[in-house]
């Protein structure tokens, strides 16, 4: 090997920054995708964007042959002018975080939807793999979806694309902080599942506390099988409209593999009679997907490749 | 103008054939989009890739300077292959319109879905024309839809997008012909809207019977309302997941107008409490929408951008 070869391999080539409502995760890595350094800090969310100013102003002091700098947040991003359009419990709206992190130095930026920005690297490094389409669902504290369509991950025309959480799964039903009535979470994000065992029994276990009581309450049994039916029938809408080749669920609910997936696999399999339903798998990337996609989104801010040849 | 020029004004250059349960409709137009010719023959289901080869040797003989040839069928169709999967009323399965009616020419060929062909010709001439993104959903007797993204059509994973008469927009609800309950078109097809008044009164009187009826007989208004919420349920769904930046209704039922759409619009803003909703659209090519498309699918096939210039 080329000592020149040898230096790029080692070398920070891309960073790929994560900025949530609690922390802001950042990785530098070389071009084959090994990690050469990497952060978190906790978020302030009133001072976000000089804190992104500071960090952008840290990395590259470090890592002076930087090619590109990916960054990845939550709310309604603009992917095409790198803005954040809203963002619930973060001070960003109206910034660009790439020009905050890059600051005068030129190199080239790109900003993404964390949500998207994971799917995307699902499907380069995780259960996405080879899929030429695929939905990834995260679910937590809430529920979303990205939409990998046609080669690439579809934003939507307001980029507000996968706001899934917030689809009308049973018409009328119980009320979502949202404002509108039977949304996908009340029912079946880790908050949804933990407050409805709370509303029936009067204590609340959290969601990982419901699961451990399944096949002992049939409070929990009851709750838990609602949040698969209510999963079953927003991925029946999704494969009966859109026809992925694949679902990809991941997110902290996520955890409980087989416990959550098979009921859902099966109920959603009684709701499609006349087709097949597509594979339900688990997401394999974690809390490191947000993080990957805003690498892959430095690498294709600078119209490179390298990022299809990553791996784990 | 020179004279070459005035040929192949007048002269057929692309063809466009539209095969469905009833007929069989074509068209040949110049580069311009003007018809040159055109017919229709009632389809003969047990024997349609046979009439497929005629019609084909019959528009070439007449027309020796065709440089394109663009075919749109019902079912599930493989638009990469240009192969008929499945049609529930003409035996086409495994067949290869586009190659029947191209004999042995060497005219390139695309094969459609009759449903996407309609929302591209609605998006290149009608209603979604300026569109970044749209959803043309034609209800008749049954309800499909069309999902323009991304800058082209997109067909899924199992060419099956669009499916959407049978989304369960309320759940465990009225049984139907799928062998699913709930389904979109069991509340507001045509068919869905004429079955359930004649439930509810004996008499059958079709669709365009209910509407007459509007505002006179209140079993009317409620089997009216409900499709309305249907299609507003539907429509949510889409907006929240898909994200489009317009909804264009088609197919018989659209005639209705604003009696059919000023209601839907009303219960999307309803179910849409934090974002404000897609517009929602008559389309505008009515019946023709096939031919169109066809004739557009016909100047793909042969790498051409004549279709991009037509207006009607």
């Amino acid at each position: 090997m080329k000592a020149q070869e040898a230096a790029s391999r080692t070398c920070a080539r891309w960073v790929g920054v994560d900025v949530g409502g609690t922390s802001i995760k950042w990785r530098a890595a070389s071009a084959d995708g090994a990690t050469v350094d990497e952060g978190r800090v906790a978020s302030h969310p009133a001072s976000v964007g000089e804190q992104l100013r500071c960090l952008g102003d840290f990395i590259r002091s470090r890592h002076g042959e930087v090619r590109g700098i990916g960054v990845v947040c939550p709310g309604v991003i603009d992917e095409v002018q790198g803005r954040v359009v809203y963002a619930a419990n973060l001070e960003l709206a109206g910034l660009r975080p790439g020009e905050l992190l890059a600051g005068d130095s030129g190199i080239p930026v790109r900003v993404g939807h964390d949500g998207r920005a994971a799917g995307l690297a699902e499907g380069l490094l995780g259960a996405g793999r080879g899929a030429r389409s695929f939905v990834m669902i995260p679910i937590g504290t809430g529920i979303s979806a990205a939409l990998h369509l046609a080669g690439g991950m579809w934003g939507g025309a307001t980029f507000c694309a996968g706001e899934i959480g917030h689809t009308p799964v049973f018409p009328d039903g119980e009320p979502c902080a949202c404002g509108q009535r039977g949304c996908l979470e009340v029912y079946a994000s880790a908050k949804g599942i933990a407050r409805r065992y709370a509303a029936a029994t009067g204590q609340d276990v959290g969601a990982r506390g419901v699961e451990r009581l399944l096949g002992a309450d049939p409070l929990a049994d009851e709750v838990w099988a609602t949040a698969a039916k209510a999963l079953a029938l927003e991925l029946a809408h999704l494969t009966l409209s859109v026809d992925p080749e694949r679902f990809v669920i991941g997110g902290g609910l996520s955890r409980a593999g087989d416990t959550l997936l098979a009921p859902v696999r099966s109920e959603l399999d009684a709701l499609l009679a006349w087709r097949d339903a597509p594979s339900v798998t688990a997401a394999q990337l974690g809390e490191e997907a947000g993080r990957w996609g805003a690498l892959a989104l430095a690498s294709m801010a600078a119209g490179s490749t390298d990022h299809e040849r990553w791996s784990r």
